[in-house]
């Protein structure tokens, strides 16, 4: 009669505040996340929160850098739901291999680490040390959907 | 005495009037593709045709997004070239397993999934259900010989 | 009573005037590379030299074609530092699969292929047949710290 007991991870998310949420569909013509042996990769994820973006435009433009940070923990807790999608428990996530970040960025923007640690601490914290992982963080001219923030990431799973 | 048995890869995309074409030489010191275990991981592939591109710029300036599209097939056809070239028999694909799409787009285009989809549709189209992938597409803000799409994926293939 | 042999890998780099540096502390919340089953993913490497970017600024604006390729040079012997860090001898090292150069451009430089080079070549020179990799090569719009050149690589190693 009980339900479903909650991953460690979802618990450590919970105290955050935050919930796995629904997977993000894609925009075109592919799926949120592939398993190919005991890895996930997942699609780039935009920030979307609740079906929406909460704001579009360039980083060190329309978008100051600590609302970078926050959307990029978005598009991480979408990649989360990616991946739970795909393999159901997310305690069998055993390492978070790479992430990539790619920060729409007005040409003078060169602070891309510290909006895309808001994917990486996020990351950290749901995961423990499973979470951390190699990154690249890029500044790019635009993203679709006018999105500030992609993340996409790349887990290795238990059998 | 009979020709080599066309793969069903290369029968689906000759209905679409498409043929494998010819390994795109790299452009500097590096290989198309490289095979690891079960996986073979294509370098980044412009959009030639018979040797040249047939549109230069970035999307949503000299090039359109339908433009765009098309340029995104031929990166995706490259692409299918360059695991050829490698695993011989493309019916080997179990699985494309990731995708990224870099637009070289200007600052106002936000598209890129759109542009993107010629590459996804196609590899759809020749590997059917393996074809289904984690895709992710970004807009950069030039490309080399100033390409307007580049496309590179990873797949999976049988022993 | 004598030091450790140097590797074959790091002696070839000798050769060349190069020695391995020390790792790059991360920008952020991650680490400098990851090790999964017998692959090692590096995060994005910076060009820097002694703990300081010789130069800043973008490939067709500030900075030249030639100081971008000596650039990305540094970046891929940081690279290498990284995976050294993980798996102590680089002669372990049977493939570099992927290599992925990002560099920060100006909308009308076109030229990546020729900046990357500078890491590829590195690349052949220090791990010679085991050094040819696929490659994706792309300009983007800033890079953090202001780098003119970002570069990732994978590499499979012996279990």
């Amino acid at each position: 009669m009980s339900a479903v007991p909650m991953s460690a991870v979802e618990s450590r998310l919970a105290e955050l505040g935050l919930t796995v949420p629904e997977v993000v569909p894609p925009v075109a013509a592919y799926v949120p996340a592939v398993r190919t042996g005991n890895y996930v990769y997942t699609s780039g994820q935009l920030p979307m929160v609740a079906g929406a973006m909460p704001a579009t435009g360039k980083v060190g433009g329309a978008v100051t850098p600590e609302q970078g940070k926050e959307l990029a923990q978005a598009c991480a807790l979408n990649a989360i739901a990616a991946v739970k999608a795909l393999i159901g428990d997310l305690d069998k996530v055993v390492r978070v291999v790479k992430v990539v970040g790619f920060v729409a960025s007005v040409p003078e923007f060169t602070g891309q680490p510290q909006v895309v640690n808001g994917a990486s601490e996020l990351l950290g914290k749901a995961f423990g040390d499973a979470g951390i992982h190699a990154r690249s963080a890029v500044g790019v001219v635009a993203l679709p959907l006018d999105a500030p923030v992609e993340v996409e990431i790349v887990v290795e799973v238990a059998d």
